[in-house]
């Protein structure tokens, strides 16, 4: 399930994971509660989708979304955050806030982004 | 000084900036007190020296870091960070925090780094 890492450093492991300019965009996303194919190819940042069908695959394999479907003929599935995904928001937030300091112009942060926790983000028990 | 935005999002902004594998890890290791490239090089990442080269010089275009000679004949460099790159230290903890958490096996982080904040490594005025 994990990839070969480059040390057993953690902030460079974490980086095996997530570190690529489209990983945590992707995430960012589904945080937003984008969860179908569909919706997440229309993210402003214009993503190609096979880079899309990359991430979420990766995504998947690490453990840090579910997919399921949620109709058939043709199936079509949506993408959950699961603990370990939803663990990574404080890496967003933080990542936000150093952008809202250092680069003008940047969009501010929605409420439930900058004051979320990640257990909001936690998959309901079922 | 910066580059062509993907969006005004703050989280895809910053990743513009340091969203690959080795960006943020050359980050840390300067964190961590080695400044020349010599020490940079020898990090336990094996990180290829075109690479570094090509980081160190993106860091430094961004203002995250800054360059200046500590020798001449022949002339040697080192490379302390700024504010704003010492401001991206919650972001390496964070990711931090979620390796320790979810990736088993992990360095656990030392104090200097766990409990720092950016203003211990900001420059010493002059």
């Amino acid at each position: 399930m994990w990839p070969d890492f480059r040390s057993q450093c953690p902030v460079a492991s974490a980086l095996d994971i997530v570190g690529d300019k489209w990983t945590l965009v992707v995430l960012r996303t589904i945080f937003a509660g984008r969860h179908r194919y569909g919706d997440l190819a229309e993210m402003p940042e214009a993503i190609s989708s096979n880079i899309l069908a990359d991430r979420l695959e990766r995504l998947e394999s690490y453990g840090l979304i579910t997919k399921a479907p949620y109709q058939q003929n043709p199936v079509r599935h949506e993408y959950r955050l699961t603990k370990r995904g939803a663990d990574l928001l404080p890496v967003l937030q933080q990542l936000a806030t150093w952008a809202a300091r250092h680069i003008p112009g940047r969009w501010s942060a929605p409420r439930w982004f900058s004051e979320g926790k990640p257990e909001d983000f936690y998959p309901a028990k079922s």
